[in-house]
Formats: structure tokens, sequence, C-alpha cells
């Protein structure tokens, strides 16, 4: 990793987390709803998918108020989903990012109210006057609604939910990734380049959701041998818990060796789409590095 | 209730009815999770919100596209709040609309799916390009995403089971259901005047906003009083159940005859507020009628 690199990723993960920070109501009559909002996002996480955002805002000069908002309703929308995802009714876990997770912190009906509200907060930035031209918000407000619900990540994870106990074919594993979280990081890929002044040709569009495609599962199949190889202090979250809940993962269907060299192929994937961008596409082939780089 | 008002009603229901069932996906990998969101959203219900938003689009001679897409959304973002509710961490209900919950009908992992997936429809339903001036459009989502979130009805809701068990005063109990039904019922009306071609001026939004808070504040009067006095069949949900669970209440607070009587000056003002709106006010004067006019 250049330090050129980790000095542009410290630069946009230290605004994001400012931002965010900024973003979440403290205080008043719900005071312990905000507390709990802000112990749900703050404090943790890379921060993946603002980085995204900021990556293929390179490649259309987004500005950065645009791209700080687009980043802020992609992350809340993450967190949103990370402490539903916990809750005893669905994966049931206790740990989340070294801590205790939010309903095991505060209660069950204080973070199934967290998710709500900053499911509610990321639309409501993302609608904020001014950012870009309002046709063109319009659309990423679309965007990023139409991934978080049935037919993306809500969808993902109700197929996730079902599919527990049971055998799927590598087809089917990956249209339910591709929903689960490869939904949210297309739309940050989209989004961040959205913020231009002006659209990217149709068939920039298309290399560059090619890329975010490739990126999604890639990012998947780094997670599921993580989970299986990584302990939880490295993780931060519980560890082995997909093979505990007898879940379907590129490990379980093809194992260590081939999920490894399945994430290699991804990779060149990812990185060819992004041939044609030229310099610009700078951040996310080194983005894309740095998903492979963690370890495992 | 003139024959002319019913037969508007019933066709403004008519008409979101048909909407919503149209407007909710089917099939799919997700399969389970659509069911259970239609089964959430369709087949019962006033849609007394959708009717305020026409209501208050006649105010600004508002044109039905954009009137039905805000109706949806208000009633989808409605519909989440109520499947959540009724989760066991927070209401733990078992009946809604005459039928089992929706968790009791599929399980509560889909039931926190159906909510978190309709918020994110509505959102999407109502960032569909064209259907007015898109600046306008962008304050119309992020009003209703307030409204939704922590400093409207999933604060409510927060500040609502903070307080079972609690003796109240009138203020706060004003408050929380201020957040709790009352924004989304301002946003409601809000949206409806907000469709129109231009927007109302100033001192007109104040009023029809004093209107709207009223009309709010003597909607949870109206059931806090129904609440205690009807029966489970007539309500379609279990009855007497803010007493079972030790919350507050108008009724609780005031006693059954005050209540009454503050009903009834919270009519008096509502109308009031609609005073300078002359004939274009019909709609929103005879729903104000209407939501007094529920059994008790």
């Amino acid at each position: 990793m250049s330090g050129d690199f980790q000095d542009w990723m410290t630069s946009v993960q230290a605004r994001v987390e400012a931002a965010l920070a900024e973003c979440l109501p403290r205080a008043g009559i719900a005071a312990r709803l905000h507390e709990a909002m802000r112990y749900a996002v703050l404090g943790g996480g890379k921060r993946v998918r603002p980085l995204l955002v900021f990556a293929a805002g390179e490649l259309a000069a987004a500005p950065e108020d645009a791209l700080l908002a687009s980043a802020l309703a992609v992350e809340l929308i993450h967190a949103y989903s990370l402490t539903h995802d916990d809750l005893p009714a669905m994966d049931n876990d206790v740990l989340r990012r070294g801590r205790p997770t939010c309903h095991v912190e505060f209660d069950e009906a204080t973070a199934l109210l967290v998710g709500d509200a900053l499911q509610a907060r990321a639309f409501e930035l993302l609608a904020a006057p001014g950012l870009i031209a309002p046709t063109r918000q319009l659309k990423l407000l679309a965007t990023l609604a139409r991934a978080s619900g049935s037919l993306g990540m809500a969808g993902g994870q109700a197929v996730d939910l079902a599919a527990v106990g049971k055998t799927l074919t590598q087809p089917e594993l990956e249209l339910m990734h591709a929903m689960k979280t490869g939904a949210l990081i297309r739309a940050a890929v989209f989004l961040g380049a959205g913020c231009g002044k002006t659209a990217l040709t149709d068939s920039r569009q298309a290399k560059l959701d090619q890329f975010a495609k490739r990126a999604g599962l890639l990012f998947q199949v780094i997670d599921d041998l993580l989970d299986c190889t990584a302990s939880t202090a490295t993780l931060g979250k519980t560890a082995g818990k997909d093979k505990a809940a007898d879940k379907p993962t590129y490990v379980s269907l093809m194992g260590l060796a081939a999920a490894r060299d399945y994430a290699e192929s991804l990779r060149q994937e990812a990185l060819q789409s992004l041939a044609g961008f030229g310099a610009k596409a700078e951040r996310l082939v080194a983005l894309t590095h740095f998903i492979c780089a963690r370890r495992f």
C-alpha cells in the first residue's frame, strides 16, 4: 500500500468519522435512543463503503459536500443493517467491532428503533438541498433505496436466513450475496460517480458497475475466508459464526484453497473493469488491493 | 357524513389500495419476504394518512400521480412502524386489523425485515422521477424522512416505551404523541399540499401546519378513547392494551369525560385553522369530522 493511498484513506476516514458524529442527534427527549444510535455508528468500522464513494467520485471530479452526504447515507444504511442483523431474532450476535452489540449494550427495542431511525436519517441526509442537480440527486436517492430494500440488502438477508442448514449452489450463493452485501457496495460506487457534475457515458457506467459487482463479491469471499480463519480478537466480531450457524459460505462450498483462488480471480476481473479509466481510477484500484489485504 | 365525501373517500381508498398492491414486489428469490410485506400492508386499514395527503392536495390543485406517490410513501412508513411496534421486543401484540400480526403469521426475523424493506420502498417511491419540480420533491423526501426518524415517529416510540409504568404530565404526553403519531400526520398534510405546482404562502403553510398538529393530537386522543371503551372485535386490534401495559394515555391522565371534552376542543381548533382556505378545505374539514366519528 503506497503512502499516498494511506494518507488519502486516513483523510477520508477522518472526514467521514467527524461528519458521522456531527449528523447524529444528541440528547433531546429521545436521548437514550440518540445515545444508542451514536453507539451503533461511531467509534469503529473501516468505512469501506464511504471510501468507495469517495474513490468513485474521483472518476467524475465530484464535489466534496455531495460525496460526504452520499458516504454518510450509505454508511448509516450499513450501520442500521448490522444493528438489525445482530438482533436475537436474526443472527443473534453479541460482539461487533470489539464491543457488545447494540441490543446487548442497550436493549432489543432500542436496537430495533436505532436501525429504523438510522435508515430514515440516511435518506434525510441524501435529500439535503443544493448538493448536485436535483434530478440527479433523486436518482441517487432512488438507487440507494432500491439497493437497501427487498430486492437488495433486506431481501438478501431474508434469503440468507432461509438458507441456514441448506446446501446452496454457487449461483444461489452468489445471488444471495449480490443482494445482501453486493447491492449496497454497487450503490456506493454508483453514488460516488453520480455526484459528478456530468454523468458518465453509458459504456463507462457499465464498466464501473462491472467493477462494483466484482468488488462486492470479492469483499464477501474475503469475509467468508476471514470468518473461517481469523480469530475473534482480530475480527472484533464472533469468528466462525457462519459455520456455527450452519450457513453456506464460499469456504464451505468450495473449500479454503479454491475460495482463495476465486478471490484472486475476482480481484483481477475487478481491476480489468477499471482499465479504461486510467489514472482517475487509482483510488479504486488501491481500494481493491486493500480489501484483499485484510488478514486471512 | 355527506354522500359526496363518502364517494370521494371510497374513491381515494380504492386508488390507494390498488396502487399499494401494485407497488409491492411479488415472488422472486425473496418471495417469502415479499409475501409478508404484502400481508403487512394490504387488506386492511382506513388509509387515514393517504386520505390526508389527497385532502391537503386539494388546497394546491396537486397532480394525481404526485399525490399517489406521496400517499403510498406515507402509508408504507405507517405500515412498517405498525409491523415493528407489534414485535415482542416492543408492544408484543398478536392482533392487528383483525388478523394475526406479521411476526405471528410469519416469524420475527421476517417481520423485522418487512419493516426495513417497507421503509426503503417508501423512499424509493417518493424519489421517482418526474413527479413534481425536483427541488420541491427533495423537500418532500427530507420532510418525510425527518418525520419518520429519531426526532419524529421512531423517537416517539422510544419515549413511549420508556414511559411504561410512569406518570407523565400532559405536556410530556403531548410531546410524545406529537412525535409518535403527530409527526407522520403532519408530514402527510405537508406532502399533500407540497405536491401542488406552486408552494403555499408562508402564512397559509403555517395555518395548515397548525391544523395538522391539532388533527394529529385529535387522532391520538380518539385512539386513547377507543382503546379504553371499544371492544377488540370493533377495533380489530387488542382493546385495553394501553391500560394492560400500564401506558399513560389521555384517559388515564384526564379521565374519560375530560378526554372527550378535550377531543371536542381540538376538533374546533383544527377547523378554525382551516377557516381561511374556503371551499378548497372541504375535504380536510370532512376528514376531521370523520376522525371524530369513529365509535367510542
